[in-house]
Parts: structure tokens; C-alpha cells; sequence
């Protein structure tokens, strides 16, 4: 009787099973052992190191010490290495590219710094000194380095909880300064680490919606310059926001604000429209901000409109960057919390950033370096932060202008650099009359982009728990808070990985027509089951505490199952465990309870094509001796195996 | 050129590729759709369903109403089942198996209900009616049913926080009462929406952690009895126990405790050595705790010991169950907090029972219905907390006697409680002079079996991390608290969950000498890897935001490097995607790049063996259409399609 042989366990009875194929058994149960949990901490720990990772290019030709000297000097500043080819042709490009990049970049720049409730010159301050360094340190071409809308977001909703911005405007800005070196601190020890995975938390989805959200925060935030109202809500969500509004236009609240923005919001938006008609006029939309601040202060100053309740920037400081050392509050007594806004912020800046890098990399075919886009984000933050910039990332928006305008290399960072320069040093006087509500238009005008409507659908197509994610951190970011917001899109993006991982399941295997293939019955239904031996897959890469008892108790019900319809009788169960990546010991145990289950009732379970670390864990539990050797590199030698036994048997 | 092919991605060009295997890939391609998420939540509903669920044997032939009956009863009772078959034999069995459980069953509650700060009579009343109903509702024929250690010392150390033990000892039962009737509504629900999985969630490797530390925590609050101390610590971590032992043993303790404690433990451990020397002496170990209660209340007795400092237990109310329909307290302030421990003790108690019922019955040969189980012991708790019961669980120590004493059915258990009831009547006097001593060694003698060391070294053995949860719960119990251990090891098991899955990596695969299998080359030595052709399969199951973008660059680093080593140029790379179970947008937006950066460098991307959601969430995402439709069910034809494709090209 075979069951008497299956409850033996012995592996030398079932020889007679694994004739015709012992050897490519053998292969599977005598594979080395894999890499142990240690060993595989080392390699990593081995990879991480900065010399390893650095990889520089012609250390092999030990020929020449200077050659060594230049490539590593190539890997930390790839300026060393696009600036010996740099052509007049190329710079006539960048040049362009730059001047309508610091077109756009000014007064958005000065928009957000008021969004980030920063005096204007931080704005411009921060268009300056990061582009340049990254200019120096980056790898991609096109990206466009300075303030963004949903960094400056974060700042604005995270740092007044410890300092008031009204009451005590330095003591903010100078939390805001010491956040952006902790920025700089953590991007660069994110690179230097390559812990450049940690990005990757914020799923794709995620990302849509939290920026989409973000924009609707933002958008609503600018309520405040276009209806000219002096006190407003600190709360970034969408109801305290609305109330605070509704509160002010009943109140005080001064119309002609409303339709100057109003009237310059409707000009970029149509000089946007007409740029996406007509790809040859993508400088208008570009340059249309800036008209607008022209035209408007203008407006203003001839006809003193400011007298009239038209709110206006008034001053703004001339003059180049100011040292800004002093101003790093590391005694403060709340530097642990400006320590975690810092790691936040690092963290969403640095996944605007290297997303707007991959993109258009991706789009012209060339390759940026992570690990080295994280030092130099990383180093521009910290010395923007001694510098009074505050944090800067890729903006989106502006990196399309500098893509569309031709820009070839990160020259066209350091142009637009230049001109913000002599704007600080030449302009800012004549800004002094440039109307609030045109910043807030400014702001409002880039934010349709960020709300990828037609992206959301895709993702709602393709996968609906993703969309999930995408959702929450929308909906967290509107009602509840920013902070929230990005949790929730952290926790929803793990919960869904356990979900699927364990999600308990398991597929009937069948073989496809005139092959020895075995595929899920249900996704190929011209596979036909073998009538005497159920074939199973788990339909999981793990098999662990989770999952593991479930998909016991679903294939003791299919085999129960199959007999009680009266067909023919199972023989034997062959469990393939090429899905399988990993196993821990509750998967062993229901294993073993699977075969005491299936023995007591007279089949044999065998299990095939075991993965590296799977195959050695069931080795050390003793699985593979307890069912007796019955281990198969495929099916199909597993099945004749299990058949072949049967008849032997009977 | 072959590259310019690849950029037009349009699936027509490559049909030259498929010649010989149209059919297998269009079979790949055309799979019916999977089922949504919908469906299959709506599926899971349907199945959870209650009558669905319960699947009355003979509902099929329904000539017979009353033959439906009786089976829908002999599935809500299993009893029904096997009462009508019960035999003399088998009574006799089930009678000696009763007996002795009993006699162990009465010193381990009166011990049990000490520990969990109540009266004695409250164990000796647990042992009374949830094995009555157990008997009725379980389908387990070896578990003995009554309080257990571990669940004992998680309503002392959670419920005192609400009410003091010793200030107000009713409320506190009543506390624990209700907390009874709570932890009986949530282990029912369980079972009645077949929410058994939840019970998975604390894996094997947490268990052997949290009970080993539980027990130590447990014996070191035997030291108040066996000292002899009258006021000790609430707090349950090691640092605070051995501290209020530390001052307790300079202050006031009794030494008479302590040597008549020791003595007995002592004579408990002997037998049990006995015991398992000799397997027909099974019952020694089992009465040897209720001998040493009678000599020890003689020996009092006699020796008027108690005016000595022996502590004794004194009163035990005589007499059945009181009704405490009235105690249960809805009003209680704490009432969220009550429900939140009967949720917490629920599933531990459920854990151990489950895990003892499955245990045997795997022994046996004969299935447990988890289900049934949970509703069986969900009622026996929602009944027992109105009838003055604690919360009751399967023992391990005591299921253990009851299978070597040869029990055949529950019906031990009803021996037991009837037992336990005649004592309740007749004897409770008796138990005034057994020393307090004597039930801590009692408990005391149980605890070594609960730390399982070999098990902790096969779990070291076959899983390092899955260790880490054990010593994590281990440590967690002993140096915090049983709730902080019971969180750790869920939060470990969890983070493991998460390692595991996205874990990033990635294999190179080989052809199998002569034949047409591809596999792992570090698992496969022998394993030859094709000069031309790039094979890699994914090493997760997922492949998903927080990993897709690490294994893309893991492969293009390898496409480069074998370039680079200047062995035949890679001329294609085949992504086997057996292992992957999903996929989600990020997932996607990866490989998309991946595409893109291989074809600018003149490469062939192409898959193979796609799992169900996976292809079609790729064909959704019109990924296939972008590849140039280069979807294969087996590597050999991918690998054949991409050398075929090239040969033509050139």
C-alpha cells in the first residue's frame, strides 16, 4: 500500500519513483546553499560603501595618477565632464533656454516665498546659489532648479505650529533656514548612503494624488492675495480655509485686488492655451508671468492704485544673497521637531526632484544617477541655508519650459542664476509697486498642471487599490493637513503591499495541449487537468504565518472536493512552488499538516521547482525527507513520478 | 536596423518574430479577463455568508425536512453527531480521561484565578460551564477546555489599570466579567463571518516568543505566593517584579512559605520526570498537583501551620455558578477600553485554543472546523460571563493529559465539569488550609513547558527573521509589558511581511543542460547562461513602487556590465515574470523605462509567463502594444523570437 509508504518517510523507498530522472532531482535538492541573512546584509553594507558605489570610471588603467584624479573628480562634479565638449552652438541654446527660464523663474520665485510666508527676496535668493551648485553636481540636463509650490506648502503648514510667521517673522525664517540645512543634511546622506530606495516610498500614485491635492491647498491659500485679506487662517485644509474666506469677504475684503488677478490670471491662461496650439510660441506662456508683473506695476504705480486698497509687495531687499550661518538655530528647543519637518521635507523635495530628472531623461534617452542627484540636491540645501535660500528642488514646471525652450546642458541653470542675480542686484526697486494678487495669479496659473486628472484615470484602470492610495492621500491632504496627507499615502501604498502579499489564494494547474507546460486553468482554459493528480500553485510569493493555514485549508477542500463529485480519484497532490519566493516556519508547519492531512486519507503530496531559499529551509525543517524525497525540478516529471508509484503500488 | 523596429512599437512589424509560436503567445494575450476586485470581494462576501459557510451536509437531497434539520443541527452542535454513535467503550475511555483531568483541572483553576487577581471559586466556576458548551458546540475530541495561565495574566495585567484588585475587588470582577462577555461577542463574530484569518495574524515564531516570556513573567509573580508577601507590584515586566521581590525578601516574607512551596514543586517536577520515563505512569504527573494540595491542607491541618505565617486560602463560597447577568458593566466609563482588552485577550485566547485543537487533531488524523471552533468558543465565554466565568481556552498542559489518558470525545470535558461541580458542592470546604504556597508551585510546575527552547532553535535554524519576531515578543513580555510584547510581535511579523515582498532583487537565469528549463544560475551551477540573450527573472512577487525602479536599475547595470566585459554583445533581455503575482502602476511606469533605455541602446525588451492580473494590467496599461508585442509563454521561444528577429535584421 503506498500510504504505509508515505507515513514511512523514508527517501530510499521512493527510489523506484525518481527513476528516468533522478539526477535533475538531485539538482534541486543538492543546490549550494543561498546566501545567508548575514551574508546578504555584508553585500549590501559592501555595495552601500561610498568608494564601491562611486564606481569610478578608469581606476582599472592604474597608468596615470592624474586620469584617476579626473574621473573621480567627473563622478562628484559631472560639470568636469559635459564642460571639455561644450560647443558655442550648445550655449547659444542654453542661453536662450536660461533667459526664459528666469523669465518665468522671478516671479515665481517671489510667489512662492510668500506662499512659504517668507519675505520676496527668499524666493529669488533661492534661484540663485542652488542652481548654480547643482549646475556643478547634477546629472540631468534639463531639470530646473528652485523654489516649488508644494515644498514651500509643506514649510508654511508645518513650521508655524512651532514659530507664528506674524508674530515673529525672523524666528520663523530662521527655523525655515535651519529645515533646509536638516534637508540638505538628510538628501545628501540619502546619496552618499545610497539609501535612494527610500524615495521609492512614496508610491506613483501616491504622488498624483498628494500633489493633487497639494494644488487645491495651494490654490485656495491664494485666496488671501487675490481677495486682498490682511489675517487669514494658518490651517492648510479645505474648510478652515474656506470658512477663513467666507469670514473675509464678509468683512474685509477689497474687489479691485480681485479682479487685477483675476484679469492677469485670465491673460496666462489664455497665453498657455495658445502656446499648446502653436509649439513654436512656447516662450508666451513662459514670459507671460513676467509681462504680467510689468504691465500690472505699471498699472499700479501710474495710477496709485496702492492708495486704493491694492494691496503691494513693497520693498524688497537689494542685493545678493546674504550670509545666513548665524541664523541656524541649532540650541533651539524645538530642533528635534525641525529636525523631522527637515527629513519630510528632504523627502518630497528629493521625489519632485529625481521624478522631473527621470522624466525628461527618460524622454532623450540619457540616464541620471540617483545616488549622485541626491548629494547634490543635498549640497545645494545645505549651503542654500547659509546662504538664505531655503529649500529647492527640480520644479516641474519649469523644467518643461527649460525642456521646450532647447536647453542642451545645465548651463542654462547657470544663466538663469546670472539674471536673477542682476535682477537683485539692478531691479528690485521697481518691484516695488508690483500688485500681491498678480503673485497669487502667478501661483494659480501653475497649478492645473499638477492635478494629473487624466493620470488618476489611469490608474483607476490599471489598478484600483492603487487608486486607492491615490485618493487617500488626496482626500488626507484636503481635509485633514499636509503631514496627514502624505501619511496616509505612505500607509495606505504598505497596507496594500501586505494585502497582496498575503492575500490568501491558490490556482489549479492544467496542462496546455501538446505541451509539457502546466498553466492556471482559469487564465488559459484550454489547459486540460489531469484526472488522477490535482495540481496546485499558490497564487503568493510568500507562503508565511498569514496565508499559510488558509491555502492549507483550500486545497484539503479541493481535493475533498474533487473526489466527492465522483470522478476519478486524486492520487496524489503536487504543489508547485515556482511562485514561491520565500517560506517561513508557520508555512513549514502547514506543509507538514497538509501531508499528515493528505496521508491519512491516502494521497501523497510532492512538491516542484522549490526557489533557492525555499528549497534550503524546507532541506533544514526536514520537510523534504518527512514527504519521503518526493521533490521535482517540473510538473510533468513529478506527475509520471506520482502516477508511476500509484501503479507500482497497486 | 532592428532598434528602429523597437521604437515604432507596433505589434504588426514583429510578426516575422512569431513565427512557429503564434498560437502560444496569442493564448498568453488572449487570457479571459481576471476577476476585478469587485468580484472578488464580492466572491469573498458570498463565501463568508453564514449559511453559505456552514455547508449542510444533505441539504442537496431535500426530500427530507426533518433529515435537513437534524444536519443543520449536527453542524451548529456537533455533538449531535457523535452522541448517537457513542459506545460503552468509549464512555469508559472518556470517563478515566474526565477523572484525571479533573483532578489536575481543580488546583490549576484555583491557581489560574489567583493569578488573574480574582476570587478562587472563580477558576473552579470556569471549569464548569464553557466545557459544558465546548462539549456541545467544538469539533475538537481532545482539547480540554477552562482558564489557561497566559490569558490569566493578561486580564491582570490590563484590567488593573482600570480598577484595583485590591481596593475594589468587585469592580474589578466585574471588570473582568465584562471583559469575559466581550472577548466571547468578538471570537463568535470571528466565527460567524469566518474571520478565522485574524487569528492567523500572530505567526508561530511571535507564539513560541510571547508565551516563553509570559511564562517567565508568570512564574516570577508566583514569588508573592511563595514568599508569602502580602502587597506586590501591579506591574508585570521582570525589572519591577524583581524589585518588589528584592524589597519584599528584606522586609516581610515567610520562609515556612517558601520551603513548603519548594518541597511540593519539588515532588510535582519528580513525577512528572516519572511520568515521562514511563508512559504508563501518564497519570502520576497529572494527580500528583491535586496530592499535593491534600497533603498540604493535612499537613496544615495538622500542624496548625496558619497561625505560623503560613498563608492559606481560606474561604471558597460554596456552591454552583451564581448568575452575574447583573455584574456585566455597560455603563462602566471605561467601557472602550473594557471592549478594547476583550478584543486583545479574544484573539490570544482563540490562538492558544486553535492551536491546541489543531495540534491533536493533526495527531489524531482528524480535521478541526476553525470556524466552528471560534463560534463554539465564543459562546462558551458569552454564556460563561453570565454565569460568573472568566475567560476560557483550550489548555495546552491540560489537552495534553486528556489525549494520554485516552479520551475519545468532549465528553471528557462533561465528566470534568461534572466533577468540578460535585466538588464545588461537597469539598470547597476542605481547600480552607491549603497554602497559597502550594498553588504557586502548582502554576509553577506548568511553566516549563510552555518555553520552548528547541523550538526556538529550529525557528533560529530555519529563519533568522522570523526569530527576530520571537525574541522580540520574548523580550517585549519580559522587559515591558504583555501588551507591548503582544504589539511587538505582530508589528515584527508585519515589517517581515513588507521586507520580504519588496525586497529587491533580481536572478539571472540559464538553460538546464539539454533540456528546455531555464533557471537560477547561483541556485543551478550547472545552469549555462546564452552569450546573446539576457534572461532575468524578478526575486519577489510584487513588483511594485518601493522596488521597481531598484530592479530596473539592477538590470541595466548588469546589460551594461556584460557588455563592458567585452564578451558578446547582449542583443536582447528576457524578463521572466513566473514569479510575479502582481504588479501595480509604478510597477509599470518601471518597466516602461526600462524599455526605453534598452532600446536606445539597440536592445530587445521581452516577457514571458506573465500571471493573470499581471498581463492584464499590462495590457490595460498598453505596455504590451509598447514592447512591440513581444509576450511569450516560455523563455525558450523568447529567447529563439529575439536571436530569429535579430538574424533577420541583420
Amino acid at each position: 500500500m503506498a500510504s504505509l509508504a508515505i507515513q514511512t518517510g523514508h527517501p530510499e523507498i521512493h527510489d523506484h519513483e525518481r527513476i528516468g530522472h533522478p539526477e535533475k532531482t538531485q539538482w534541486v535538492l543538492n543546490a549550494p546553499e543561498p546566501p545567508s541573512l548575514w551574508q546578504e546584509l555584508m553585500d549590501s553594507v559592501r555595495e552601500t560603501t561610498l568608494f564601491h558605489a562611486r564606481r569610478f570610471p578608469s581606476v582599472k588603467d592604474k597608468g596615470s595618477f592624474s586620469r584617476t584624479v579626473i574621473s573621480s573628480l567627473q563622478a562628484i562634479f559631472p560639470i568636469f565632464g559635459w564642460c571639455r565638449n561644450y560647443k558655442a552652438a550648445k550655449f547659444k541654446n542654453d542661453l536662450l533656454a536660461g533667459l526664459t527660464l528666469a523669465s518665468l523663474c522671478i516671479p515665481q520665485s517671489i510667489g512662492y516665498a510668500t506662499l512659504a510666508k517668507l519675505d520676496p527676496q527668499y524666493g529669488l535668493y533661492t534661484s540663485v546659489i542652488p542652481p548654480l551648485i547643482y549646475a556643478v553636481m547634477g546629472t540631468s540636463r534639463d531639470i530646473a532648479i528652485g523654489p516649488v509650490a508644494v515644498v514651500s506648502l509643506l514649510l508654511s503648514s508645518m513650521i508655524p505650529k512651532l514659530e507664528d510667521p506674524e508674530a515673529n517673522p525672523v524666528a520663523y525664517r530662521n527655523l525655515v533656514l535651519t529645515t533646509t540645512f536638516f534637508a540638505g543634511i538628510f538628501q545628501a546622506s540619502f546619496g552618499l548612503f545610497r539609501l535612494g530606495f527610500l524615495v521609492d516610498f512614496l508610491s506613483h500614485a501616491a504622488i498624483v494624488g498628494f500633489v493633487a491635492g497639494a494644488a487645491i491647498v495651494i490654490g485656495l491659500q491664494q485666496m488671501k492675495g487675490l481677495l486682498g485679506i490682511t489675517h487669514f487662517t494658518n490651517k492648510t485644509d479645505v474648510i478652515s480655509v474656506m470658512e477663513a474666506a467666507w469670514r473675509a469677504v464678509h468683512h474685509s475684503w477689497n474687489p479691485h485686488n480681485f479682479i487685477l488677478g483675476c484679469s492677469f490670471l485670465t491673460f496666462i491662461l489664455i497665453t498657455r492655451f495658445v502656446g499648446r496650439k502653436n509649439k513654436k510660441l512656447f516662450w508666451l506662456p513662459a514670459i507671460a508671468p513676467l509681462i504680467s508683473v510689468v504691465l500690472s506695476t505699471l498699472l499700479v504705480y501710474l495710477t496709485s492704485a496702492d492708495e486704493h486698497g491694492i494691496m503691494i509687495i513693497k520693498h524688497i531687499k537689494k542685493g545678493l544673497n546674504p550670509t545666513s550661518f548665524h541664523q541656524l538655530q541649532f540650541n533651539n528647543p524645538h530642533i528635534g521637531e525641525v529636525a523631522k519637518i527637515g527629513l519630510i521635507v528632504s523627502v518630497v523635495a528629493l521625489t519632485e526632484g529625481i521624478a522631473v530628472g527621470r522624466s525628461f531623461a527618460s524622454i532623450k534617452g540619457y540616464r541620471i544617477n540617483g545616488n549622485q542627484e541626491m548629494v547634490a540636491m543635498g549640497f545645494m540645501n545645505i549651503l542654500g541655508s547659509v546662504t538664505s535660500c531655503y529649500v529647492a528642488t527640480g520644479s516641474f514646471s519649469r523644467s518643461a519650459v527649460n525642456f521646450s525652450a532647447g536647453c542642451e546642458t545645465a548651463m542654462s541653470n547657470i544663466v538663469m542664476a546670472i539674471t536673477v542675480i542682476v535682477s537683485l542686484e539692478l531691479f528690485t526697486r521697481l518691484l516695488y509697486f508690483t500688485p500681491i494678487a498678480i503673485l497669487s495669479a502667478i501661483i494659480l496659473s501653475a497649478l492645473p498642471g499638477l492635478v494629473d486628472l487624466h493620470e488618476a484615470y489611469n490608474i483607476w484602470k490599471i489598478d484600483k487599490l492603487d487608486f486607492l492610495a491615490c485618493i487617500g492621500a488626496f482626500f488626507g491632504v484636503l481635509f485633514a493637513s499636509v503631514e496627514i496627507g502624505l501619511l496616509a499615502a505612505v500607509t495606505i501604498s504598505f497596507v496594500k503591499i501586505i494585502i497582496i502579499s498575503i492575500r490568501p489564494g491558490a490556482e489549479v494547474l492544467g496542462r496546455l495541449p501538446e505541451t509539457d507546460i502546466f498553466c492556471d486553468v482559469d487564465q488559459y482554459p484550454m489547459a486540460v487537468k489531469s484526472p488522477q493528480v490535482l495540481i496546485i500553485r499558490v497564487k503568493s510569493g510568500l507562503l508565511c504565518f498569514a496565508n499559510a493555514n488558509f491555502v492549507k485549508e483550500k486545497i484539503m477542500k479541493w481535493a475533498s472536493e474533487e473526489e466527492s463529485m465522483g470522478k476519478n480519484t486524486i492520487q496524489a497532490v503536487i504543489l508547485d512552488m515556482s511562485n514561491l519566493t520565500n517560506i517561513d516556519v508557520s508555512g513549514i508547519a502547514s506543509l507538514e499538516e497538509l501531508h499528515k492531512n493528505l496521508a491519512s486519507s491516502g494521497k501523497e503530496l510532492a512538491i516542484t521547482n522549490p526557489n533557492w531559499q525555499v528549497i534550503h529551509k524546507l532541506r533544514v525543517a526536514n520537510f523534504v525527507t518527512k514527504i519521503g524525497g518526493r521533490v521535482f525540478l517540473t510538473i510533468g516529471e513529478a506527475e509520471e513520478a506520482c502516477l508511476g508509484a500509484k501503479m507500482a503500488a497497486v
